[in-house]
């Protein structure tokens, strides 16, 4: 396998460039470190431009081989973001979805991260939107970038199963997600509906909202029905992608 | 207010010896940082030493002014653990729980973490446990210390009210969990029951396994039921707090 040594080699200098969100942007492309992350890009074909591993990697390379070089430990290291690299990361491509597909009538639900900034709720949001069986996630403009790699981490492969939209605004959400004829679902403290009081199985579009300061109050305004956790003692609000995972499992219930 | 800033004063290091776990388990203190966390500190009663405050720092005190200090920004600013830190730190003593006013039958829940290594879910779960009005938490031996700053932070406050005990093996959890009445629920692969048919509302000692392993084969086997969560596609599990989240919340369904 041919090694990579030189730090002004363009694939290795490509992957600096992909640490920032203007070139994961620019270029539609996006870093993915670690074994098993490579295996479930595999299985579920996303589109593998490059390999690199650290020269001392011993796992798999699951059919990728030809496309694998070997990268100095040195500047591996300075690519890795793990703190316990495996020695092992690759360049994918972004998959491109089209809108249109999700505009029929099939019951499906989709997941709204309005404006939530902690990467590591991002992809755990991801991750158990996957395992609900939710069919599409839309980002909201503000949103913390969906394909850094504290993103992908933690969404553990979900990335390459469950679909991503970008929308600018509230309009724009509003008229995709009545035209695909989901009801459009906020939690806010201004309701007197509990969450297990209604029917979250099928047909919504679920908005999670930022971690400090909630859905905002025009997307609470233009949502179709408002619900509420309800929490013990003086506790006043539950982590993002908990609160996500509660709601989301409803889909799941009998 | 007085001002330190040697570094030789021995409240600062104090607080730099609290930044580790050995220390800690020693004194049976910990540090807590940010207005809101001080803020819930004194609504909850914490037994507060010492409050350290950046000359800059601009928000309230909550009545403890006599307990404060100001520190140097130099200083402050090497203890701080957030990146954007307010400027406000404490050293709070832990709370002692005596175990026997929890062997009283009176229906609430526990949780259970069973070696559990990310401070992140093991705030988080605090938070939600406290949320869906669990009585207490048990803290298996193997698991992250409970009183770092990430923990803390993570559990906004709820370390103030979830009372919070050690336990050094599976025989003396589970000769507690008997006493106490509760039923020792676990979460694995080897069942075919799901965590919706069964009674979570009461009574129960639910355990959340490692992030990585799960709960431990002795500590299922242990267990008087085994639950799973079902999951859509190829994915393989929920991230701990999500799945603790999920399984807390049965409790607080009508």
């Amino acid at each position: 396998m041919r090694e990579i040594s030189s730090k002004d080699n363009k694939i290795f200098r490509l992957c600096e460039q992909l640490a920032h969100k203007k070139y994961r942007d620019k270029l539609d492309l996006y870093l993915i470190e670690g074994e098993n992350l490579l295996e479930e890009a595999v299985k579920n074909k996303a589109d593998i431009k490059t390999v690199l591993a650290r020269p001392d990697y011993g796992g798999g390379f699951f059919g990728m081989e030809d496309k694998a070089f070997f990268l100095s430990e040195k500047l591996f290291d300075q690519l890795s973001q793990t703190e316990t690299s495996q020695g092992i990361m690759a360049i994918v491509e972004k998959h491109r979805i089209s809108r249109d597909r999700f505009l029929k009538k099939d019951g499906g639900n989709f997941v709204v991260l309005d404006r939530l900034q902690d990467p590591g709720n991002i992809g755990t949001i991801l991750r158990t939107a996957d395992a609900a069986g939710y069919r599409l996630a839309i980002v909201m403009k503000g949103t913390a970038d969906v394909f850094s790699p504290k993103v992908v981490r933690a969404a553990t492969g979900s990335l390459f199963r469950m679909p991503v939209v970008f929308m600018d605004s509230v309009g724009e959400l509003m008229e995709f997600t009545r035209a695909a004829g989901k009801k459009l679902v906020a939690t806010c403290f201004d309701t007197d509906r509990y969450y297990y009081d209604e029917n979250l199985r099928e047909n919504i579009a679920l908005i999670i909202g930022n971690e400090g300061n909630g859905i905002s109050q025009e997307l609470i305004d233009g949502s179709d029905l408002k619900i509420k956790i309800p929490m013990h003692g003086s506790i006043e609000s539950l982590n993002a992608s908990v609160a996500a995972g509660i709601l989301m499992y409803e889909a799941v219930r009998p």
